[in-house]
């Protein structure tokens, strides 16, 4: 069998970093979502670009699928070996090889988190801004054009890669990008390989934009009475132009998840989470002018802090919000929405998709990025039950085209995997088949994460 | 011949937005720069999207070249007819087609210019911060991905563009992009077509991202004793993160060009013209520290204000320096150098190009972009004189070449048409025929803008 024969010519060279045990074959094809599990027929822990640029080589040559795979925290079951083949666990890459604060850049390994390059940088007064809430990957990241918290300020993977490493599906190795802040040389390959998922080639290495820490940081929370008033003050802030670093809302069920989580005694209603970024006197002038605007959406109680430590409490409700929620269902699934409107119409976009869960049978707590016009609904269902999935589905295909109605998009962050396959003909028409012309003139063998983002041939 | 037949075809719905006449051909296929006439055999000047299609269907069904037409403000002979052809002048579509301050965005049509729309959105206090010095079209900027003296601040047009209508080679439409802030559904095309200089599709509409009239607006010039006290100076201020929104450079042959056109008394050294956005106390904080970093490197006579017509003056020498440049040797033409390189690498591009040019015998003022790391040498050949722009072409070589060795890029801005194809290569390797694989999978009859940007085939 060809897989036999690839197993044999890849460990002759990969050592002990290549398995075909049954644990470690799960573990990369299992999913916390709400996807069948699929797992590889062998994963490898390839060490650097040239060692992936030769098992590309082998698996073209025999048609095998390779997944490339980063902390496998997407949601959309991108990782998922519906075609078996091997999985490309980029653990193994994970070294900072470079930093530059003077061009404010970085060069970095793609298996690298986020968490580990920030932790390196903190010495040099620099930061990475991008954040998932999960601690991803760099090429992850990269691979689903992540944004997070930040966004709003500094702008997602879109604006902060550089340049890209990248193996293509029959080994060559090009490098995108340049140093320089700009280039008009050619077709953006940079950001053709943002957002690809792994199905145009494997994203090796990345230079990063980083930013300076700000002189002075402040964070700040407050209560709405409901979800219109704190969504009609983003709305404000954001039309202000007001300079903000980070502005999330979390809902009355996701304060109640909280409490129940974490034992505190937040108000149990909408809630904005704020950030501020700069020197001191802008930093105060914006933090004013948003109490401000909060008190004339009816805010009450807005507390801010400038201390690490405190500002690292606040944000905690944020950052575990996703566990606090899951676990108001102990054992359920989550089915994450992703949806990302024009601001202006976000109350729209947040009021129905409310309404639309509370007609329905399954808890699903909102909260989001709401500065960027994207917001999530987790919905919690049982695993046992189809019928609950069933339902799960059809309110996440009513959000995805009631985003579209709006004038927005399926995915803010999260990408297409397969879970929103069925949705990419309605967002893109005749463009979801460029993206599957551009596909098979760069990975003709359709090796390259199989079964996902682009149109599935015949 | 099928050029007849096609004109017959077309004439027969265009009206008399159709022309053969030899003074339109030449007007279209000519061109200020070093590179020889080449006119198109037809020039049709069509009124919407679905027209563009139904041309294109034509003309990819009978293989002839089509040449899409913004300003023709390009420099590397982009719009050149090299085989001929229908060139597809945007100039009738010129509307703005929406505009929402609330989402801050606009729809245009691409042959639209930057100042018209500009002119529009005055009275609702947004503005579209893109600025290439020429009035060019929006169409035309989104195709070389161009940017300008804001972009230290705003980003170019690929921050700046949110969502394109494309009509494919085969006369398909698609639309990319949302209205949305942000996306992760599928692979970036609208970035993809940014920069893809007519070679990918022709653009008929942009979704634009407008940025808020700042509160105050303060413009400053400074004089250095030397280039290198300005370069410092800029590396300084970007390194230390001051919120700047342009920083550019001219050096003393400049400033003695501007003098001799406009009759004005500058000293005749290099000097950095600066400009700060935002509130009151914002930019006056930014003002004061700019003052300062440059009087450490040397500055004298540091000059602002912040009334509209005071800050136009002041930006007069920046905008006419091409043309006061042109005028030191009437008659001659230019060829316009664009390297752009890590900032911290500045200082060495711009001496070592200074120092290259000074030994040749051309004339050759340096002025640039320098927040992005970005320059030009405008070097003014005779255009009788094979030998100069054999001098020309290979001081604009070198200067690539030590844009690509300080980890820069080969254009800034300008992009590649005819002028830059053969450095491609060195910069992107494998890269380049990537390129070439796209552009076949779109345009497989290679009717869009051919010559330019990829590979040429055999
Ligand atoms: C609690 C939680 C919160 C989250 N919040 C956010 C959020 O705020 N914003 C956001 O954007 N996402 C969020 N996500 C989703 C997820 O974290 C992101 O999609 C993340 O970017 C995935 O990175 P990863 O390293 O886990 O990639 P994986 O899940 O391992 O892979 C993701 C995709 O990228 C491909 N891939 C991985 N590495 C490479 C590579 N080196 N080269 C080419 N392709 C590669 C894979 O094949 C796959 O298609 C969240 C997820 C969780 C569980
Ligand atoms: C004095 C001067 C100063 C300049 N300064 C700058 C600067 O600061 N920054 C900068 O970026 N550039 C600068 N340029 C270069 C030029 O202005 C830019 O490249 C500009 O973006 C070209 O726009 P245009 O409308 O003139 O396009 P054109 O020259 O007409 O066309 C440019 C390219 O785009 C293609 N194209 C045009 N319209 C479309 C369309 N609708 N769809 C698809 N393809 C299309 C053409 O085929 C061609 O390949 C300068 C030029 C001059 C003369």
């Amino acid at each position: 069998m060809a897989i036999d024969t690839a197993f044999t010519e890849l460990s002759s060279f990969l050592g002990d970093r290549i398995s075909r045990s049954k644990p470690v074959l799960d573990q990369h094809g299992g999913s916390e979502t709400h996807f069948a599990p699929a797992p590889p027929d062998i994963v490898v822990w390839p060490k650097d670009t040239s060692e992936i640029s030769r098992i590309l080589r082998i698996c073209n040559q025999a048609g095998i699928p390779v997944i490339p795979f980063g902390a496998g925290t997407s949601l959309e079951g991108h990782t998922s070996a519906t075609k078996g083949g091997v999985c490309l666990d980029m653990a193994r890459m994970n070294r900072v090889l470079s930093h530059d604060p003077g061009d404010m850049i970085a060069r970095v390994e793609a298996g690298l988190t986020r968490e580990e390059l920030n932790h390196e940088l903190r010495a040099v007064g620099v930061f990475f801004p991008v954040d998932p809430g999960a601690n991803a990957t760099l090429g992850g990241m990269a691979a689903t054009r992540a944004s997070g918290t930040t966004t709003v300020r500094y702008g997602s993977m879109r604006q902060n890669v550089l340049g890209l490493t990248v193996v293509l599906a029959d080994g060559r190795v090009i490098r995108t990008g340049s140093q320089a802040p700009k280039s008009s040389s050619g077709y953006d390959l940079t950001a053709l390989f943002l957002g690809s998922e792994g199905t145009l080639g494997i994203i090796t290495e990345l230079t990063l934009r980083l930013h300076g820490q700000p002189e002075e940081i402040r964070a700040g929370i407050c209560a709405f009475p409901d979800m219109a008033s704190a969504v009609g003050a983003v709305q404000q802030v954001i039309q202000m132009g007001l300079s903000i670093a980070r502005i999330e809302f979390v809902d009355d069920a996701t304060a109640r998840a909280f409490n129940q989580y974490a034992g505190t005694e937040m108000a149990e209603c909408p809630h904005l989470l704020v950030e501020f970024h700069g020197s001191p006197v802008a930093v105060s002038e914006a933090n004013t002018l948003f109490d401000e605007i909060s008190q004339d959406f009816g805010a009450t109680g807005y507390e801010h802090a400038t201390k690490t430590e405190d500002r690292n409490a606040l944000w905690k409700i944020r950052h575990h919000a996703f566990y606090a929620v899951q676990s108001l269902r102990p054992g359920a699934h989550a089915l994450v929405t992703d949806i990302c409107v024009p601001i202006s119409k976000l109350a729209d976009a947040v009021e129905e998709t409310r309404d639309d869960i509370e007609a329905s049978i399954l808890p699903g707590p909102i909260l989001g990025h709401v500065g960027d016009g994207n917001f999530h609904a987790i919905l919690l269902i049982d695993p046992e039950s189809p019928e609950e999935l069933a339902v799960a589905k059809d309110l996440a295909e009513r959000m995805s085209r009631r985003a579209l109605a709006l004038g927005g998009t399926i995915t803010g962050e999260h990408g297409i995997g397969m879970g929103k396959l069925h949705l990419m003909a309605e967002e893109h028409g005749d463009g979801w088949a460029v993206m599957g012309d551009i596909k098979s003139a760069l990975d003709p063998r359709n090796i390259l994460n199989p079964g996902k983002l682009v149109p599935q041939g015949t």
